[in-house]
C-alpha cells in the first residue's frame, strides 16, 4: 500500500511517499511555500512529478493546532483540510496531526542513529514517553502505548508561566512579560526566545542588541552575550523538562525535537541542562529515571505520518 | 455482582459495598488505621461486620504511589499489595489505583449536586477532563475518554516549580525552598503548604507564627496574615491550575477535588482565582474554554473503585 506524506512549515513543505510504516527517504521532495496557492497545490505538483501513482492514503503534520479534520498554521495563511487532501490525493483514508503528533507517532521507527544522548536513564518499554519540540515555538506531547496503537496527548505546553528560581531569572522573565505581566515558556525557549535572551542579556551588560537564534549560536566563542543567553536557554530547558518529567511520568524516554533542540544539544551537557533537570527537592532521586536524547531524523514527521497510517489501515 | 471498594488516607480508612459501578452509601464504614496493623486487618474486620458477603471483585484507593500491584502511602506505613487482599476478600479480581485515578474513574458517577462551580465555561462531553487534588499533598491526573474505557495519567504534579511572577512570590519561594533551592508547588499548594504560607506572611509582618491549616482558614476575619496566606494560596491555585490546563487541553473540564480544594472553593471568586487563572498573556481567551467545579463528594474515590472494576469485568 502507497500512502502520501507530508509534513508542512512555515517556510517548507516536504512531502514523500511510504510502504506501510516505512517512509521512502528516496522519494522526499521540498517545496517553498511562498510558491505556492496552499497546499493542494504542492501535493498537486508532487503527484504530478512522481508519475501519479495510486495513493491509498494520505496524512499530513502541520505545526499548528488540529481540530474537527481542520488544521492552522502558526506562521502561514494556509487553511489545510482533510477534505481537500482526499480531493487531490484521490484517497479518503486522510488525516491531519499536529507535528508534535507526528513525531511521537515515529518514536517506534527511528533508527538507533537518528537518537544523540543528553541524559542517561532506564527506558522502560510500554511506558509512556514523552516528546518535547523546540522550535519556532515550544510544545510537549505525552505518547501512551495503548493496546490498539499510540494515544498522542494534546498541549500548548509553551503558554505555561516561565519557571523563576532566583532574582536573575525574575529579571529575565519581566522582560520578556507582556502587558499582563505573564510570562511564557516560548518566550526563551524557542528560536525567537534564545534571540529575547540575547537582547536580555546584552541590556544587563549595557549594549543594545537584537539577533537571532542562529546568530547567538555562531557568537558563543567570541560573544559573552550570546554565551550568557545560550546558558539561560539550556538551564531553563532542564528546568522545564524537569517539569514536564513530573506532569508526565515517561518512564520510556524524553525526546527532544525541532531546530533549537538539535542547536543547542551538543552545548547541553557543559552548560549544565543535567543540573537544572535534577534540581526538584526531595524528588531529585526520581529525576535518574528519566532518559533524555534528542531526535535528528529530519523525516521524523514524515515517518510519523506513514506509521499513523499503518497502524490505522 | 457485589464488590469490595476501599479509600486508605492516611488517617482512616473507608470501606463499603458496591452492586455494578454503584457504591452502596448506607455499607460505608469508616476505621482509624491506628487502630489497625494493616488493610487486610481492617477489610477482614469489615466483611465479618458486614456478614461475609461472597464478593465478586475487590479495588482499593491509597494516597500514593501504585507500581506493579503494589501501593505504598506517603503517611502510613503500611505496604499495601493486591495479593493480600485477594486473600481476604475471596476474590483474584483485585486493583489498587492511585487515589486520584480512583477520583478520575469517579467522574462519569458523579451526581449534579457533587459538583460546586468555581469558574464557568464549556465542557465539551467526551473531552479530555483533569482531576486537581489539593489536600495532605497535590498532585494532577488527566482522564481520557477511549473507546475501551477511561485512561486516567499518572503525574507528580505537586512536585513541578513553584510559579514565580513577581518579587513578592520570589521571596515566598525562597522561604519555602529546601537546601537546593528548589520550591515545589506542593510545598504551598497543600494543607501543610498553607500552613507555610501563613509562617511566610506573619514572618513578613515580623510576627513568629506556625499553624495548620484547620486555624488559618478560622482566622480569616481577625488575623490580616491569615488572610494574605489563604489569598496567596488562591492565587497561586488560579496560575498553577490555568498552567495545568495548557499542559493538557482539559475541554471537557477540570475537578478540584480533596480538602484544601473545599476549604478554598467559597473563597476562590473573591480571592481573585479567576485573574490568575486566565493571565496568560496571548492564550488569556484559551482559558475561557476550561471549567473549573470542585468536587465536594466524599465517598467520589469509593465510586471511582466501583465504576473501575465495573468497566473491566
Amino acid at each position: 500500500m502507497t500512502s502520501l506524506v507530508a509534513d508542512i512549515g512555515g517556510t517548507n513543505t516536504r512531502v514523500a511517499l511510504a510502504e506501510g510504516p516505512g517512509l521512502m527517504p528516496d522519494t522526499v521532495r521540498r517545496y517553498r511555500n511562498a510558491d505556492h496557492a496552499d497546499l493542494t497545490d504542492v501535493l498537486t505538483d508532487y503527484l504530478r512529478e512522481a508519475g501519479s501513482p495510486e495513493i491509498a492514503g494520505a496524512c499530513a503534520a502541520l505545526a499548528g493546532p488540529v481540530r474537527h479534520g481542520r488544521g492552522r498554521l502558526t506562521n502561514l495563511d494556509w487553511t489545510i483540510e482533510e477534505a481537500a487532501i482526499a480531493r487531490v490525493s484521490g484517497t479518503p483514508r486522510v488525516k491531519l496531526l499536529n507535528d508534535l503528533a507526528a513525531q511521537g507517532h515515529a518514536l517506534d521507527q527511528l533508527a538507533p542513529e537518528a537518537l544523540v544522548p543528553v541524559l542517561d536513564g532506564p527506558a522502560q518499554p510500554g511506558a509512556t514517553r514523552l516528546v518535547i519540540g523546540i522550535g519556532t515555538g515550544f510544545n510537549a506531547a505525552a505518547v501512551h502505548a495503548l493496546p490498539g496503537g499510540l494515544m498522542v496527548g494534546e498541549a500548548e505546553a509553551g503558554q505555561v508561566s516561565l519557571p523563576v528560581a532566583d532574582a536573575e531569572a525574575l529579571s529575565l522573565a519581566q522582560f520578556l512579560a507582556g502587558a499582563d505581566g505573564f510570562a511564557a515558556v516560548e518566550e526563551a525557549l524557542s528560536g525567537r526566545g534564545l534571540g529575547r535572551l540575547y537582547d536580555w542579556a546584552s541590556a544587563g551588560a549595557g549594549r543594545p542588541g537584537a539577533t537571532d537564534a542562529r546568530a547567538v549560536m555562531a557568537a558563543l566563542d567570541t560573544d559573552p552575550e550570546a554565551l550568557r543567553a545560550a546558558e539561560t536557554f539550556v538551564r531553563l530547558l532542564g528546568t522545564v523538562a524537569g517539569d514536564l518529567a513530573l506532569q508526565h511520568l515517561p518512564y520510556g524516554g524524553i525526546y527532544l525535537i525541532g531546530g533549537m533542540a538539535r542547536a543547542v544539544t551538543p552545548h547541553a551537557g557543559p552548560m549544565g541542562f543535567a543540573g537544572t533537570f535534577r534540581r526538584k527537592g526531595r524528588f531529585s532521586a526520581l529525576m535518574a529515571e528519566f532518559r533524555v536524547s534528542t531526535v535528528i531524523d529530519d523525516f521524523a514527521a514524515l515517518t510519523g505520518c506513514a506509521s499513523f497510517l499503518a497502524r490505522t489501515e
